[in-house]
């Protein structure tokens, strides 16, 4: 059996669900694809906070350089959030021979074309399922199976709370401001919801969408980008009485040599696949010149979706190495 | 760049939508995959009907050798349809050292052991996308990026001409033989129906499925199997009232360690995101232990859909090809 060892930059959210995902499905994983892997190092900023965790406190460090510098350590999973440092590790590693799995939208949408260089001349491979979408294996999908295709028009509902404000709006009529409130009481929005709500978050993860399935990059703060603050109760109520449904639509759309893009709140005919996603449920509507209109559905977030996405990636790699 | 020789095995509906697929995208597959992919070969019954054909008519053979023989093929791309002779033909071809592609669910069903074994023997890749929902990249999703997880529960509406048929009596209060009817007329439905009404269609689906997400093999002529022939107006008005919807639902759910499995027409809630497919479309729905609820929906049928997956199988091995 193959042994994989494992880096994790971060043990937030989605790095304690990677960890989880790869250790309850071992035992099967193994079996599967005769591969044994395993987390060997684990980045966090304070190791005091672990020293009670399930996880073995000897796997913590708080050098990123334990892991960017191990030559031990075959791929490197980066979870770290935010722009920087993130970015760096991730070239340092790359330049180190290591391949790279991340789920750190803002970093790869704001760097994208280098991360994606430093990848290629280092002959390493850098995944990222985990940055859009979450748990939908929509990336893979448009860069292996559906690559015959040219893609006509890719529709996304890419951020869970703004589809569950508008939901709730929806269902009940209630106002965007009591729905941010309930909202954030629940926990399904943060205390700062302006990333979420101004429609940046889903900004950064169509540059990604749109860099790899039209292979053009467009920094996100080209995108133009409205969120769902000005959606009012009456807006929803004259979209339903038109049987529409208004929805955060993330938006790339071919015209002739041209990719349209943008990011706004936009009335949705109710008979579209689109709006029957409801809630915190993300989905990616795609239009190929072959294989005509597909829809991917599943949870955007959350600490084990993504780490399904994130384990998929690694073991991805995985079975590249062994094939190599 | 690298070139690979196709040998197309048929040319009926799914062999001219892959020939066509690959042909009108084939600039921009050269500029994402560095690979030139042409078709060399195509095995038909009557040579006659090609002499007018768009394609060039030196293309075509009515000799399988012609292909299974001849070295300078690097994938089979198997679409007759039928169990034999198109099994013979495949492990022919495996045995040659040829990758294989199909989209023919009856042969695969029927011999899904025979032809992995002879894949794994030969050191050659088999990859059967079209098989199950035309392009609909269900099976790719399953074995690479959802890897990681173990699999809870599958629900796939994997037939469009029962779908039709049940979405047209749900949504008009039509009887099953009135839809039919016009089903036939529109050439939604066969002049003998009876594969797609009976379930054997989707039986052979949901055996492939089970086995690429289980491990489990189980010919389709042990899955409980129960077409739509006995679903009256009056059952759908019925769960109509109780807020349901009738879907011919193929079933793998997983208790304990054994997966319970059945073909039959099932009363959905509305609210369950299988419900909301509707006429000739289809759908799997999939529940796995980290990454939860997904659903992946689109055209289950149709030249250009399952060409479309037909060659997004045949590039991925090209590109496995240029690892190796």
């Amino acid at each position: 059996m193959k042994k994989i060892n494992i880096g994790l930059l971060g043990f937030g959210n989605v790095g304690s669900g990677t960890y989880e995902t790869l250790y309850m499905n071992k035992e099967h994983i193994e079996k599967k694809s005769d591969i044994d892997i395993s987390v060997s190092k684990i980045l966090v900023r304070n190791l005091e906070k672990y020293k009670t965790s399930k996880v073995p406190f000897e796997l913590f460090t708080d050098n990123p350089d334990d892991i960017l510098e191990d030559e031990n350590i075959d791929i490197v999973v980066e979870v770290l959030g935010g722009v920087e440092p993130a970015t760096s590790y991730m070239i340092k590693a790359l330049e180190n021979g290591k391949h790279v799995v991340t789920a750190n939208k803002a970093a790869v949408a704001s760097n994208f074309n280098l991360l994606q260089d430093a990848a290629v001349a280092n002959d390493v491979v850098l995944k990222m399922e985990g940055c859009v979408a979450g748990g939908i294996p929509i990336l893979n999908a448009l860069t292996t199976v559906l690559k015959a295709n040219q893609f006509i028009e890719i529709l996304g509902i890419l951020n869970g709370t703004t589809n569950y404000i508008l939901t709730q709006m929806t269902d009940f009529g209630l106002s965007y401001d009591d729905v941010l409130k309930t909202a954030q009481e629940k926990g399904f929005a943060e205390a700062d919801p302006t990333a979420d709500v101004e429609g940046i978050d889903a900004a950064n993860k169509l540059s990604i969408l749109m860099a790899l399935a039209f292979d053009e990059y467009i920094h996100p703060k080209d995108i133009p980008t409205t969120g769902i603050t000005k959606v009012s109760a009456e807006d929803i109520e004259r979209a339903k009485a038109d049987n529409k449904k208004i929805k955060l639509i993330a938006s790339a759309v071919k015209n002739g040599d041209c990719v349209e893009f943008s990011l706004k709140p936009v009335a949705l005919d109710s008979s579209h696949p689109l709006a029957g996603v409801s809630n915190e449920f993300n989905a990616v509507f795609v239009r190929g010149n072959a294989v005509d209109e597909l829809m991917f559905y599943g949870k955007g977030a959350g600490s084990l979706p993504t780490g399904s996405a994130v384990a998929g990636d690694v073991l991805n790699i995985a079975e590249i190495m062994t094939i190599r």
